[in-house]
């Protein structure tokens, strides 16, 4: 089977020829700009081949209710120009061939259980952080859905003591994402997360915030695995801070884990690095042929 | 099939003898003191009975890992008669049939699900506000599990700005169940919950809490239905200023729901009322038959 998958991100579109395997045969990024501009230069690639069936893994809030009048769409997002666009109805249109839709961070989580940190278990945590927070879950093996998809990132933290910066969220203002992603770490400390790498004050506050949000993620879901990735985490330094915050939160009441010999083997880095989004766009790809 | 039930609480135990339909045929009710007084009483009460299987849906936390050697049994519990209690083994030892085995808010979430309030939805949230705050979730049809069961009474909340009680819960404080489970609200206003009625202020501390609770899960689960039970949730006049609440924390960056017409047809009380734990356990013991 030959598919194709689309990371369908808020700066750039990566599309992927490759198979249910992970295996990628070639691969290319396109700006997002517009769908005028972006999305015939996403057909223009994926129409060289003769495809099975294409996966999306978008950039959100998108609808995936397989029984809404809007499913296949990108939906509220501050994006103006995709919103409302439906995307998976347009590659349907022109491909005629099953497509596989679910949000990035979803498709991240997919792949991450199958080929990666959480490769043999049937449940898992992928969060990333970096221009926005956005986290994706596997249960009982498949991917997490009720209602709509979930919207970890905006889950409300407590303050750190020492942060008087108001928070960046449109919606929520001082909520995870507007208090701890990229956009919000700049503003708040006047410089990109990359360059305030031995900022030991940056860092502590950062993992505040993550240890918190991770505490709320392992009451409620109890993941198997916790996948941290994103370009903020990439600071690898700030892992053993978010450990040191979250044992103190927990204070012993949950176990964790049995799955490792220290808690640091349950927090890890994606094994797929940036791969992550693309791969799970594949097996979306897969799983719209199987019909799941 | 002729099925048993025990939803083992904190308080008493409900035993019931039945069918996978929630049928009960005979309950008999028996007080929590120590697994030595308690269970001959519940030994006697079914081996009247030739059953198939049995299924607990008890208080926690529990061991509901079936690799784990300690499997079955109640582990970290404050009440230390029951500490690393192995209640299946005992009942499997005594009865030999198959036993089912989870949390009591699983249990009622399975027969909310089922039978109930959420009868015909592949997912919904159970919380129950009482003694403690404990939460089950059905997602994809299938109890919520991972690591362990979730703990979600114990997630983080934002103070609010008139709370000057330190919170009951002795892990973390003034977690939601230290700040908004029945002893919380008595600690704090020097009478029990049930006796405040007519207090607008401690309602709104209440629905205060409790909506930031639901946001959370709400964004980390996105279930299609949340019930919400317990003791404290009889005082029924709490869900508007929770829906108001709700409403101002998420912002509408969610929409709730497709479900009905109103944000009240999707946070409701259970359809069950106080059976949900015991009918949810028959349910157990008919998975356990069915090996699930």
């Amino acid at each position: 089977m030959l598919l194709g998958g689309i990371e369908a991100g808020g700066t750039k579109f990566v599309c992927a020829v490759g198979d249910s395997a992970g295996t990628i045969m070639e691969r290319i990024t396109i700006p997002t700009t517009t769908p005028e501009e972006t999305m015939p230069r996403v057909f223009a690639f994926f129409e060289k081949y003769e495809l099975n069936a294409i996966g999306v893994g978008s950039f959100g809030p998108i609808d995936v209710n397989i029984d809404s009048p809007t499913y296949g769409s990108i939906t509220a997002t501050p994006k103006l120009a995709w919103r409302d666009y439906q995307i998976v109805g347009k590659l349907k249109q022109r491909l005629s061939i099953p497509i596989g839709f679910n949000t990035d961070v979803n498709a991240a989580a997919l792949a991450e259980a199958t080929f990666g940190a959480a490769k043999g278990l049937d449940s898992c945590l992928y969060i990333t952080v970096g221009t926005g927070i956005g986290a994706g879950a596997v249960v009982h093996g498949k991917l997490l859905q009720g209602l709509s998809h979930p919207e970890m990132g905006h889950i409300l933290v407590r303050r750190h003591e020492k942060d008087t910066y108001e928070g960046k969220c449109p919606y929520h203002q001082d909520c995870l994402e507007g208090l701890a992603a990229g956009p919000a770490i700049e503003a708040r400390w006047g410089q990109k997360a990359v360059n305030l790498d031995g900022r030991e004050d940056v860092w502590e506050m950062e993992g505040f915030y993550i240890a918190q949000a991770l505490m709320q993620y392992i009451l409620i879901l109890s993941p198997k695995k916790i996948i941290l990735g994103g370009g903020v985490m990439k600071q690898k330094h700030v892992f053993p801070i978010i450990y040191d915050h979250l044992k103190k939160l927990l204070n012993q009441y949950v176990v964790l884990p049995e799955l490792g010999a220290s808690i640091d083997s349950y927090i890890v880095s994606p094994e797929l690095g940036d791969n992550a989004g693309v791969v799970g766009s594949l097996l979306l790809a897969d799983q719209a042929i199987q019909g799941k």
